[in-house]
């Protein structure tokens, strides 16, 4: 074999992902070279600690912890860059885009939080961000709605994002525990961070969502603005009665254009069962894209891990090093001055069917007095249930489980509060949303 | 705006995914302008009955039937060739990448034909051929496994490749009707030609299977040398005795690497329900990837229809404007020239287990002797099922139902062979593969 060009290549970080993806970059350099058509020759690698003993074997003088030799080093184009949280890897991405480098970033809530001026500066500086490892880990989303999609308008975007999430959901829904045990479990395997808050309050979910949004729907949107619930507050027995209607509970980012707007909203919702977005279980991610022209197109997948992410990272740097990253990067124009091709509709009137939970006095009148205020509401029932075997026989309560017709999220989220008031219902209760199976929610 | 750059692009054929393709690339030019970053400008429509009256609104002069008005023309680089069999669209073909073309296609019987002969041309001439809309029309399985999932080893595919076929067994499954009536219902509705042969015979998922093992693999396979069966003589007893056992029946497209090569085959296959693949109903179409980094990712979605391929070949067109498609088609060497990266494994030592259906006198020591052969041929019994309900009281036989554990293809087919010729034994009776649920079939 001819000898093979060589594309220089570096990283800054090496915890998990950082880890993963050089031993793909030197484990597997035949494969890689095969798929890029040269090799990519990882030259430094920047960490905090460059003592600290490492899971791969790093050849003699790559790492560092001297930004500057990277930054120096004009040989240099393609730079993985595996720091998490919001500062320093705001400035070394900077400083990497303005040294000349094309970068790769894992980083979501960077891109969630400082996107517009990441994306502006490399446009600027004729440069290349690359982030598919940023969302749903080794589901090559943002390839497929950028890329592969590319002749269709997304009309919608359902996804389970948040992979701790789900298998907390998970297990709580099989296992029969609580939230607080099932976080617990996540924790000690792993899937869960000790402080557990950005996945399970559906904020990880959001930013995921505000990135994918920007891409399939043009939508300009900082996460914070997007409507979300997480599954923090579940109880399990709604997962059991949800489950005996044949629903199965998951969290879903969710993006659909609707005649008033961009409906935009990470929601724990419903699923019915046999679909495959109900079937998604433990950590793993899917999404359910429909195009106006392909029609729906779901991916399921491992949103996390080592490996899985450090897949997307690699088929970054490869598509990075041979020139596609360049091209789809400039055409997506991902640029804060470019104008939205969207708005977001006014969340309040966003509808679906709706999952109400009340535990309320077990005796006569209490169903009217509920039925009445969802009535004034414009909110119609399908369907009623009590569970008269879970009495809570401390406060003479029994769960009453309503399924309503499709209402108004303002309309619902109304009608709970003057519910949650009356003299015979003594919980705060639950509202979860219903996902239809054509899809409309 | 200012004056957007145009690339002028051309059709070939103009039947229903041609008519698809000119009506997204006129009616949404904005939308392949905003990714593509240029307008794809249609120049030329070339086709054999200009006179005919068409769904999508052609300017004026665009259709033709002179296909030298195109090669003849310097301005136009990209084409799309959307017509079916093998000849002319071979001959066609090759003049388009010799008039200085790159060509998008949707045939995959021509690529699995002379893909070689095609791809070397091209090669030689310095253009690129994109065929994403070749292999399960709505799913981008070909830019996933050769750009997303670049970083792995693929390690197995196992893919729903044929919707016709997929359509008229979960129509027997589901409403428990023949193959013959299910194939009715199939021609009725569009989903089935009028020879079905091709489709349910395994011949177009073996076609589809062998490009998948070119890229996944580089496999050098022809798809006539692709053990293959399909569903055509698929009795419903056995959907229903299969259902009862917790499987769903899927024609599968099967790649696997193993210690003694490529594992490949087109099976009707018996899949444990509750797994994606099994409950992919109708028409859809979909694909099990494993990769060693990225473990499994599933894709889903429609295989075939006007809309979905269009999107595939518009995608296509615009990865070929933009110059994307040829840095991916250069790097992935389809060339004949190519040394296998992997041969191929005996299919007979393949192992999996097995469903057998015999229908046997209902008899004492019937069950002896065939477990005897069983043994004979190192098969061990899992279960056995014996359907006394379905006794034909013509013959005096029941159907016995045999679970066997992992076997080897050529020992089943040789117990199944001298089994037949036992006289307690009355009809030739069912043998299939049964997915591991860890994904070892």
């Amino acid at each position: 074999m001819a000898a093979m060009e060589k594309s220089l290549v570096a990283l800054v970080g090496m915890g998990t992902v950082g880890t993963g993806v050089a031993r793909l970059l030197l484990d597997h350099g035949d494969r890689t070279a095969r798929h890029a058509g040269r090799t990519l020759w990882v030259q430094h690698v920047v960490v905090k600690h460059p003592d600290k003993p490492r899971d791969a074997d790093m050849p003699q003088g790559v790492i560092t912890d001297d930004l500057q030799r990277l930054l120096q080093d004009p040989q240099v184009k393609v730079v993985a860059h595996l720091i998490g949280g919001l500062e320093p890897a705001r400035t070394i991405m900077l400083q990497l885009l303005e040294s000349g480098k094309d970068v790769v970033t894992a980083n979501k809530a960077l891109l969630a939080e400082h996107g517009p001026e990441l994306f502006d500066r490399a446009r600027d500086l004729g440069r290349t961000i690359a982030f598919e490892a940023s969302v749903a880990g080794g589901i090559p989303i943002i390839a497929n709605i950028s890329q592969c999609l590319a002749a269709n308008q997304v009309l919608s975007l359902e996804g389970i994002l948040n992979g701790t999430s789900n298998f907390i959901i998970t297990n709580m829904q099989e296992q029969g525990v609580s939230y607080d045990q099932a976080l617990r479990e996540a924790q000690r395997l792993g899937y869960a961070e000790a402080d557990p808050a950005f996945d399970v309050d559906g904020s990880d979910a959001a930013q995921k969502l505000a990135i994918l949004a920007h891409l399939a729907f043009g939508a300009r949107v900082h996460w914070q603005e997007i409507p979300r619930r997480g599954i923090d507050e579940i109880q399990v027995n709604d997962l059991r009665y949800a489950s005996d209607m044949g629903f199965s509970l998951k969290l879903l980012a969710i993006a659909r254009l609707r005649d008033a707007g961009l409906e935009l909203h990470v929601s724990p919702t419903l699923v019915p069962k046999g679909t495959p977005l109900a079937e998604v279980r433990s950590a793993f991610n899917a999404i359910n894209v429909v195009g106006d022209a392909v029609g729906p197109v779901f991916f399921h997948g491992q949103g996390a891990g080592q490996m899985p992410t450090a897949s997307a990272v690699v088929a970054d740097m490869i598509d990075v090093a041979v020139g596609r990253a360049a091209i789809t990067f400039a055409n997506l124009k991902l640029w804060s001055q470019q104008p939205p091709r969207v708005d977001l509709s006014d969340h309040a009137h966003t509808q679906s069917k709706y999952y109400f939970r009340f535990d309320v006095l077990d005796q006569p009148g209490v169903l009217a007095q509920i039925a009445g205020i969802l009535g004034k509401h414009h909110i119609s029932i399908a369907s009623v249930h009590q569970y008269d075997r879970d009495k809570d026989h401390a406060t003479g309560t029994v769960p009453l489980v309503i399924v309503t017709h499709r209402a108004q999220e303002q309309h619902t989220s109304q009608a709970q509060r003057e519910i949650q008031q009356l003299q015979v219902v003594k919980t705060t209760g639950e509202r979860l949303r219903i996902l239809s199976v054509e899809g409309g929610n």
